[in-house]
């Protein structure tokens, strides 16, 4: 049974608003970042998904990388406020780990508080003459991924 | 049958990101920016929920003002990508006018095109002595509201 | 003696702070904003400079085409408070229309009251091999620009 | 002779622009993040300038703590630029520790390279009747601040 990916933040000021707390849309902000460090912390990159060409590469290395994780949905239930230099803990597991999609948990926490709870689905895609389209999650991408999967 | 309340505005070239195209967070931030506008439209603002005191005040109208709508839950889909100065469109009505909460739905068009389905619910509000306490939707702000209610 | 152009808009309710008023960065982002719009107005594009081929196109046009606007420095003075729903109006003009950047000035005001003032300078660039390099004004977009242009 | 306070992030996906680099309001964000953290570092906070009252706590000490510091002035040099999941290095220091305001000097760097520099002004302020009034930086807040003062 894996543990939670866990990464935390601080609440800026700029992300606050007229009512005294973080805006709501920070908190989902939060949650994709925490997605962004999860991915880091499996040598992965959102935007490129491997960070560096291995040393034996082959001419299928290229196609390997051509890897984004455009976002189709996003929901999140708000449950209390985060205020100007609280620290946020943002917990990430996968709930889906699908042949071309994958969908996150996340919760969020102010020391034993928690502020939030949702959700976010992306789907494997490679760019193609400037689209995107999308493609089964590369085996050893998956493999990574699987860190973090609970069923 | 209520038509749908309507609202426009030109995607921003802050609100794109890396991969060319508007952030996610920019489009639940323009459903909750259509709100925003849907309440002006009724005389009605997020922060304080009538914009002056009416002629014929009574004791009781600094009460009936006392009215916050913190957003307890967000959801959204992303259909299809909005670029730098694309005109989007919001429509919204309100899908539940509670006794406490409203619950409205958004969809989101480049002209015919629609780029995100979502729903965002709110809570009635009353501050005491600092923090947010629900509160009933007072009676002349839920006629308001009606005008965008759907069954 | 040429008019300033004027683009207008409203403060949203997440571009607010923990203080009550917009946060600096707004003012800052609004600025940029205004700029787009004037470069709308002109039928040019910050993101690439005419927003369509003309009919008489030549071999030269997608040269003529490849034109985009790096900003290498800003300064903004903050003299009063923007609100939530505020209505602000940027007034901007070219101070200087160099032969490789430009400088604009901003004058932003809620009604007759000041509540900023600055400006940003911007070099020419064509992207070459995924890098920007400096390269003239267009002698098409520089007769554009004049129209704001003020000595 | 002072060291400058140092502080650091990564850049975030949701701060790139469609242009593949982070957006320039980003990185007068980040200057702005430095000076809270330098201000934490001190035992402060922009928000209010104690983080806890002393044990030796007088009644004069609730007014010891009114202290904000609005901005009252932003520049920045960008040269060059900062690409998704880089790690930005804040260097601040303190210009100008005057009688009632503070001037900030900024450079960020990219390991050895240089991508911008700037200074931000603000105005010690208390809140009176819900507006802001200036006022002399209190002797405490002074002594801290100087810790960042080059002359």
């Amino acid at each position: 049974m894996s543990a939670d990916f866990s990464w935390e933040r601080r609440v800026e000021f700029c992300e606050t608003d007229a009512a005294g707390i973080a805006h709501f849309s920070s908190l989902v902000i939060y949650m994709e970042q925490a997605e962004h460090a999860l991915l880091r912390s499996l040598g992965l990159s959102v935007a490129h998904s491997a960070t560096a060409i291995p040393d034996d590469a082959t001419p299928d290395d290229s196609t390997w990388r051509n890897v984004s994780w455009p976002r189709v949905r996003v929901e999140c239930d708000f449950l209390s406020p985060a205020k100007f230099e609280d620290i946020v803990s943002i917990n990430v597991f996968l709930s889906v780990l699908g042949k071309k999609s994958v969908t996150y948990q996340h919760r969020l926490f102010i020391g034993t508080r928690a502020i939030a709870t949702g959700s976010m689905t992306s789907v494997c895609c490679k760019r193609e003459n400037g689209t995107l389209v999308g493609r089964e999650i590369p085996a050893e991408i998956r493999d990574a991924l699987s860190t973090y999967q609970k069923s």
